[in-house]
């Protein structure tokens, strides 16, 4: 991959519930996090979710969540490794079947909320989800976040053969370790639209970051992740795109 | 398929929840009918239940079922075909995933408790569920009940390509049409051993069943179900095997 | 009841999911028909409803439902009565749990949806629903849907001793048996406000609608169902609660 | 509360899968903890649970648990203080309603699980809970571990005015804190029938307990759990309640 790709998580409504705004977001985007039902989506969410990637050429991936849809997978919840396995590999196998109807491809997995962060910093629960990719099928890519030292989860992945993308954020500050601030820190959530792009550029540059404490860093993007809840967001998602489109085509 | 062959549902315990006697019963089977999570099993179940099925090369086949755990699928749901051919392509797929993770090929479908019956009596629920099965991987073949008519069944299978297997029952007594007498009625249910054995010998031959006002009739049947509960059970499944094998050896 | 009271569906959001615009209705109304989990609302999203009924001082009901949260208890499900009896006091029970932390009482119960719809039809399910309400507290009325003959449901009400509450819609077509007629039919929903508000201050009057079919009926109602789902449906419920207050004063 | 009660857990079954021995245990215990849905239990379970209480004039508590149902409410969730509240207060609520159904009252609240032991540690966790009974009536008591020092419990308890009943185990090795010794240490679990004997006498007399140290260590027990899985371990609860009555009587 040598263009930054953009992805969003799709699919998140739920029965009548509609979240998310879907249908302006797909044209946008390059890869499409698509809910499993544990955390978002059901069956018939999931079927018009990939309709709608298809329509927009958009790959589709896997967005595995531990079982908890009225916390939104949100929640920690002390599930074993082996547990992991299991749900991760049922919920990828589900949504891979609804791509079979629309003749789609499964082409990468990134788990959701509080399992994408405790995976993270839990080797045992990282081995777990690449187990599952592994056992699914070994060319998938494994989506996790990018940091200044990835080498646990890359010489996890290194052993199963698994090929693992970095994703990156646009409008969220970096610690001097290529960690994301907590929100609970005052900045660590941008809010002007040309700092996210001008972070976005940056990274898709590959150039160094200024982290929080005004150290440089370089984090290592295969992808950035997007969220377009309202008019605002999906215009910032249409900026940070053609921005990125136009360095590509610089080189 | 030459050779009528047993099938029994499988894998229907959930979380700490035992049901069944999966050990004892699937040395004794040909094909297991694997609950897919929506009226019992789990990830986890599903995964013992494959290393089950594979230690004793048993064949695995999906068990999807309508959303309802707590009435373990047993209650009709108006459900719409549009979303009946949805959840059932979820639950393929998500019976599939863990399969590939043993290495095992998902290898029918067959419909439980309400959607088996259902789809029987509603065209539009049949076309949905052999929409999904399409969709999934055309060559898998649909279980469905054996009966004196079954034309409806068999036209719509035909248009889309889906090859029937029908299924008989050696522990219920038939009406004149092929279909089962209500277990509300006295005598709808065979208690005596060596009578089931008997009408499993009989409907393995293609031999004509006595029916419940007397007529005789053909069941066409390329399986059997067979239900394990508890000693008695296993052992009558166990008489049902070694007689069919027996006929299959004469021939 | 002398005056017509306004009912509202509320407290239908889920989880991270919203639903409706509780708060701009809630002000307009004067009884809210409260989801229960089991089509709808959690125990956080019913907290912040019954805050939201408190500081408008409206009467809370309980709105219980089939367990089937992704179809929104639209569906019909084959639940036998007694499995009725127990879903709905376990329903009633869990609101009022939370109404208690409040300091609010329940005043009603209005079953939703399928079950709603299927009590109706059903004398085993209509009863059902009576001995839960009666068995919970005798005291609360029941609301079920208002027609020239309610005898069935009076004569069942009668017999445990439960108060019914009838209730009517304005914005839909009766037939001449004072059913709704069946929305695939055409003028079955009214769209005009000013017919909304006609036949509301009809019903308020206790005046006779015309039916479908051009004959009068009179529906004897206690209460007036509305749906706020956008500012122009917001707007109806107010001017329909002003004209219902007007004719109140008058008398 | 002079004599220790024996409490147990109760209606475990889901669906049509069953948990437990309920009709034999039922007769020997004091308190039962009926599942209140989250974890086990549905309204029809917790119906035939409060039947069988009611016969054998057994007092029923609120067993509530984190919503994980496939988890049997043993893994740790990341509930906030403000969900707990409401999520126990659901049940406690919808228990209850069943209660009103066959006459019964609630006598007490016990939460399960990982919620049980999160609340031992987290002081936000047990004020939620402690909220959440003082709500619903200020009157129940709230029954927790018994523990060498339970200041943190008994003062938030007495912030609220709730009454704690403190819980010990005849079958469990205590550290020198009154903690349970963790079930992965050797000698952590009594097998042997006497042993189990021998420690609910200590602990019904007030007598002090030797400590996995080998320090002498006194549990003040209101109540002691017991568990009935098989017929070994219901005869080893009839003999603790014969023998604690025998004590009783002596004095």
């Amino acid at each position: 991959m040598s263009t930054l790709l953009i992805n969003a998580d799709m699919g998140e409504s739920f029965g009548p519930w509609v979240m998310g705004m879907d249908e302006h977001v797909m044209p946008h985007v390059d890869l499409a996090n698509v809910a499993c039902g544990f955390h978002a989506s059901d069956p018939h969410v999931i079927r018009r979710t990939l309709r709608l990637a298809k329509a927009h050429q958009v790959k589709v991936g896997a967005h595995p969540s531990y079982p908890d849809l009225v916390g939104f997978g949100r929640r920690s919840m002390a599930c074993s490794p082996a547990e992991v396995e299991d749900l991760v590999l049922y919920q990828i196998g589900a949504l891979s079947g609804l791509c079979r109807a629309e003749g789609l491809w499964l082409h990468y997995v990134k788990p959701h909320g509080a399992l994408y962060n405790d995976m993270i910093r839990d080797p045992a629960l990282f081995e777990a989800v690449v187990r599952a990719v592994k056992d699914f099928d070994a060319s998938l890519p494994l989506m996790t976040m990018a940091a200044c030292d990835t080498s646990m989860a890359q010489e996890i992945a290194d052993r199963y053969g698994i090929n693992l993308w970095f994703e990156a954020f646009a409008d969220r500050a970096y610690d001097q370790h290529g960690h994301l601030v907590s929100r609970r820190q005052p900045g660590a959530v941008h809010e002007d639209p040309k700092e996210i792009l001008a972070q976005a550029i940056t990274i898709a540059k590959g150039e160094p970051l200024t982290a929080s404490d005004g150290s440089k860093i370089v984090l290592q993007a295969d992808t950035l992740c997007v969220h377009g809840d309202n008019n605002e967001s999906i215009a910032a998602i249409q900026s940070i795109r053609e921005a990125i489109q136009a360095l590509g085509s610089q080189t």
